[in-house]
């Protein structure tokens, strides 16, 4: 291929690792594709490097040596955390999303890719330190914010799941109590997903009771996988005693007044 | 903010666009962020097209006029195609994948965010003409592929589930026989998520009989919402006669031999 000038080869480069987080890409496919020698391209990666810190779209790893490469992780900024995650308390604190029982309804938000990949940028740029080999999940309403998380991160999504379907292979499955009903419930995870000695990163969309988070912490204890984190998108206020306690949260709600029909939310 | 050259300015503008599938984004956002002249702006989205186009990094839109902007559309290129899909073949025909009863283990690749991307993508592309409202999907391994295509095409996410919680507010619910096992499955979705009068686009997994699909088109006529597409990553060869017919598929699965450990499976 003819040789790309500067401009094109950042725009190029910009789009690759924006489209994918994570991955690590050897300066050599970037040479490669553009006919441009790696002192080029290890210039045009620090000037993007630069670019992308002053305009608030992320930071670039550079890892040296034989192996070495580089790759995007999504660093949202302080304004940028805080501006989403205002709107998205603005929407969730519509009292028309009051259910009976005093749940309220956030499946729209949880399934609005442009909420849930903010999201999911904030709480990878959180753990990106802890550096877990995969992120978990309990199915369903999670999902897509545990799937944004791990393609932040560029590791893999593993779900537990309520019932267990014969295309999950052998499982492991416990039961537990959740919080609000106390009802027995099972959670099952499949034996093929994951590898003794691993790091997880729990991710849930909603943590009350804290019930379901700590048993997919029972669950990590059964594979022997180290949880290195929890994250979730909205905590309760109440009960101020959680059945896990080391969790980091984007929005805390602190109540949801069936009477008065008002919602009170905000970012953590 | 001082004003920025256009290498700079075509690096941002591609993370945002990029980052941000399916989003529009007004000229203006781009010149106050620059401070740049809107002229300036158009020639740069013109030549970051040509730049997308030219090393295959997909496609940005223009619309013009009051209301106008540029967004940014997945667009894979025939051998971006063949080339993801030929490795997730490769992966897929291990036979150590064959489970009891000749079903195949994929779970892995449905939550590898690379290749879930990826195959969203390739599904995008296949239906932006149609242009859905929402895509629909049924729980719970192809949420994370529903989710990447409803991600490339910056619309919300629809999840049918198989139980219903109290948090999905009121649901219509529907009865249907799976394919295989003749057993009756139920299937709910949310009141609140979809307006009548929407055009959906349906996503699963794997389609072998067809019957979860041909469900969730049941369920989009109690809504009265019209099916504008049904896309799947892998379909089986057998039976040749499902109870949909109009899908289109990524992979197709022509043999699950338990008896001399083979899988074929092959791009579609």
């Amino acid at each position: 291929m003819e040789k790309a000038d500067r401009k094109t080869r950042l725009a190029v480069v910009s789009a690759m690792l924006t489209g994918n987080p994570g991955r690590v890409y050897s300066l050599k496919v970037f040479c490669d594709m553009f006919g441009a020698a790696k002192s080029t391209m290890s210039e045009d990666i620090s000037i993007l490097r630069g670019i992308f810190k002053k305009y608030g779209r992320g930071d670039i790893e550079v890892a040296l040596g034989a192996g070495g490469g580089v790759k995007f992780v999504p660093a949202p900024t302080a304004q940028q955390k805080e501006e989403i995650l205002k709107e998205i308390a603005g929407l969730l604190s519509d009292p028309s999303r009051i259910l009976p029982g005093g749940y309220i309804y956030t499946v729209d938000v949880f399934s609005n890719p442009q909420y849930v990949t903010a999201m999911g940028d904030i709480l990878a740029s959180m753990f990106t330190r802890a550096n877990p080999d995969f992120v978990a999940t309990v199915e369903t309403k999670g999902i897509a914010l545990g799937f944004s998380v791990a393609r932040a991160l560029g590791k893999p999504l593993v779900i537990a799941r309520r019932d267990h379907k014969i295309t999950e292979g052998s499982v492991v499955t416990i039961n537990y109590l959740t919080g609000s009903s106390r009802r027995m419930v099972t959670m099952s995870m499949s034996k093929r997903a994951v590898s003794a000695g691993q790091k997880a990163l729990l991710v849930d969309d909603f943590i009350a009771g804290g019930g379901t988070v700590h048993a997919l912490c029972e669950m990590m204890k059964e594979f022997s996988i180290t949880v290195v984190g929890i994250g979730t998108a909205i905590v309760t206020r109440q009960p101020e005693k959680k059945q896990v306690d080391n969790y980091r949260a984007l929005l805390v709600l602190e109540e949801v007044d069936t009477a008065a029909e008002r919602i009170v939310i905000h970012p953590a």
